[in-house]
């Protein structure tokens, strides 16, 4: 119990800032002490629940969930951050829905939220189009709180779009604290977030554009490596290179994978598209043109069949500080010789960190709920005392 | 707190009636103080919900959704009804059960219940067919109970049906009542509930059919207009046509968009299929008939294409009382240049009353919480009693 | 209330076994004592919500579902023991999730499972994988738990594999313990288990394999019968033959539907594929082979021709004991003149059954709740005990 009232005693020290009935769509959109107010507030309901004691603030409400691409992990991370709290979730299908019946986002945004506290959004195939999604959505709610038609402002969390994966850089920064032993531990560790090489091709730029945008903040040595032609999108760069002068770190871009794993404290190797094919891939999408998409799948597959080099081993550990640096992962990752024949880490290497990674993966449901529980309670620190006050059992 | 206890003492002086251990399948199957009685129910637990006093009077439960065609507003607020009263939506998805291994509706209907308080259905796709399938599954719930194979009589509300769509009327008569300030303010009140051109065909008519089925339950003079051949169900006409002449109100039947809007306090303009059209439909569907379907819809479409000044913009709203009727619509609209190029309204006309149609819909959660409530308690004003004196909160 | 105090000081007599943190996939890895905890478990949750005590046990918590096979009353089954108990239910589709992505089984297992507390799985489709692959997930989940991945061992209820359907024998068996008023009754009853003819192929083994896997284990005359070459996995009738040897029972196995059914106290007539077919078609499914998979259906289905006078009429069930055996069936049945021309049982008879059966499905929500209650609680007397003099109510 200690550590809990530890937490919440921590928590309230930080500036409040604008989280309350406010979305969380971009993690540059936050102050550092409003990321840190959500990684405590996920590290308190975790710890809660681990000592049955129940988060659960909400008696009934919904979480909304909106799904445009396949997912998993993110799927159960949603539904079990809403339940943790509360609230049930009620997909929004877009095939099963009256919407191609002309609706506009406006109002579908309303239409589901008359009693909806939160909706989750996964928008991330099309470049350019799942961040200015979500903003269409939040204003159309803001807009319907103001005009009388919702009875409070329902706020968006952004499971993944084309700009961020706040979740996903946000979870694994509560992953790299607790193996830290503390976030001011992570002032001066190099990271390396470097392009791998995968035998598929449009994976989205989220991933690495969030932990770009985010390590930077931390004081961190973030190095950034790619084939050339891999780049990521422009502004994201931009807002690394200013994020990291101010924080006192370092930001830096390459095509050279060994040089960035050189003296690495954590690599995350991972395979994306090229900015440029992912344009492309969107207007050929947003046509149908499904010729176009074959070929340029083709014409990717072979581009990227010139860097299988590019490919976390034991050699290339070897490089990293004391040949120890964490591996880390948003999963699943492309193994070699077990989930294709080249991938982006071999077997050994994935092997080693495999349970590392999942709990990596174990932090999102948390941060979810934080940023959840966030964007619903105006003194997060008054109402988790009031939790561990009320002291229900989650489990009998 | 004041309002709401007005609210319960409000419900306790209408007649009782039938509404326990019953199905809310049409509006006219039910008395005018069932009517009133589910209304304020509506309102009781809207506000409850808005101050924060949790109306959850189930601790878990089952309320079962069938969906037979598309929708989102609908499912929404089905959803967010269920979880407000604290049930778990579960829905009964035909394509992935076992339905087709030559199950009987009378064995679906059971398998689903025997944990379930509450069914939803919406099926309006066959005319002829919904509202006997919704029968057809309530006799089967009576026989379970009788037969001591289900412990309660699960009830049905009906999502929508080739007859009627009653949360919808009812939704649209809670926004006339507060848009009006009281039922009793809309005696005498001129409704038009018109046809409107779209480019479109084979909407249901149970939109229509329910207004008209319940507005000339309250004495307003109910305008119904519509062109030639668009007629609908001949039984649910003289169903209005009698409500009208007991509740000292009218109902007529014109060919005249403009007469119908002249002096109007309210209009409701929204394109249907013509009564056969929908029969020749039900038939082709039952085929399979897709040639048939084909042909159909193309000439149905030539057909609505003669009447594309059906449209409800600004020179006929000039023609409604001090030309400021209230516009109405169960969304989503066709609107000119918005949606289509020639639909339902105009873009000035819909967007002048856009918050208003928000504010239509966002009673339909409660409406159908509403109808579940009364049909789960015999005494609702007393379970509604013990919900505000118990207190809980809904949010912590 | 006596008699869910009854039931609760019968619970605590038996000797309390390997229930707790463990899976339940096969009835025969199960002591007769965990057998009958399960089901006194089930009569008490059931008694408990008909006399509205709650046995909400979670606050929260999620029950995730993987069906690889259609479902109705499976799935709803389980929603309603989950819904009852307090949790969640979460699917995971395979379709819409990411696991093609060449994620593991493994991982798919702990990436669902960080605040889930149940699974279950239907997996039938396939000879030799179903059971197989449940095995894999709770090697993944117990892994997990041990390295400190999950935070709990997350344990797995078998909603059918192709070994075994406990939840449906097990509902069979309370409906038998209730019908011949108590398990020691059945000593020395004779069921009997057949095959029936139906005009479908494919039908999954493992109804009969779990009856005669269940039954043989109380001291019953088991007999089943199937046309020649109609077989059941051989390892699966080993056990039910050892079993009977144990429990003081017999089991036989002939091909005479009409020897089967003479005095005996239960029939069970129900199609099934022979265990050869299942083999072929599983290779077949495997491969993708359409053209294979049709030619096997063609030759099953007139091969299966041959034995339409496998039916369940009343002239059979004259031979049973005093024309009155209790006909049993896990629906839905193949009815003659009914859901097909030739079928499983005839008309008559199961018009004479229909609600027994419906009672019979009706335990199956309870066994599932019962199989997760004791795999979340090491008491589970002293939990319900608790829960009773909770006495929250389930419907206000």
């Amino acid at each position: 119990m200690n550590d809990i009232k530890g937490m919440i005693k921590e928590l309230s020290k930080f500036e409040k800032g604008k989280l309350y009935q406010n979305d969380f769509l971009l993690t540059w959109d936050k102050t550092l002490d409003e990321l840190k107010q959500v990684l405590t507030i996920a590290e308190c309901l975790k710890t809660m629940r681990e000592k049955n004691i129940s988060p659960r603030a909400f008696d009934s409400g919904l979480a909304v969930s909106i799904f445009r691409d396949n997912s998993t992990r993110t799927r159960f991370s949603f539904s079990s951050a809403a339940n943790l709290l509360g609230m049930a979730v009620q997909e929004l299908d877009e095939k099963k829905s009256q919407i191609a019946h002309g609706e506009t986002v406006r109002e579908t945004a309303n239409m589901i939220s008359f009693l909806t506290d939160v909706i989750g959004i996964r928008d991330d195939m099309f470049l350019g189009a799942g961040h200015t999604y979500m903003k269409e959505v939040a204003e159309a709610l803001q807009a319907g709180f103001e005009d009388g038609v919702l009875p409070k402002r329902t706020t968006i969390v952004n499971l993944q779009c084309d700009v961020d994966h706040p979740t996903q850089s946000m979870s694994d920064l509560l992953h790299l604290k607790n193996h830290f032993g503390g976030i001011e531990n992570l002032k001066g560790k190099k990271i390396a977030m470097t392009w791998a090489y995968s035998p598929s091709y449009g994976k989205p730029l989220s991933v690495p554009q969030g932990i770009i945008g985010l390590m930077t903040r931390l004081g961190m040595e973030v190095h950034l490596a790619a084939p050339k032609k891999y780049d990521l999108i422009p502004d994201v760069m931009d807002i690394a290179a200013t994020n990291a002068k101010e924080s006192g770190g370092s930001f830096t871009f390459s095509n050279d994978m060994s040089d960035a794993f050189k003296d690495a404290d954590i690599v995350y190797p991972k395979s994306w598209a090229p900015y440029s094919v992912m344009e492309k891939r969107t207007d050929l999408l947003k046509k149908s043109d499904d010729a176009g998409l074959k070929d340029l799948e083709r014409s990717c597959l072979e581009q990227n069949s010139f860097y299988k080099d590019w490919v976390c081993n034991e050699d290339k550990m070897k490089l990293t500080k004391k040949g120890k640096a964490l591996y880390m992962h948003c999963l699943p990752a492309d193994i070699s010789g077990v989930s294709c024949k080249d991938g982006e880490v071999s077997k050994e290497v994935f092997e080693k960190y495999r349970v590392d990674t999942y709990k990596e993966a174990s932090y999102k449901p948390y941060v979810i709920a934080a940023m959840m529980f966030s964007s619903q309670f105006k003194d997060p620190a008054k109402k988790l005392t009031e939790l561990v006050e009320r002291a229900s059992a989650r489990s009998l």
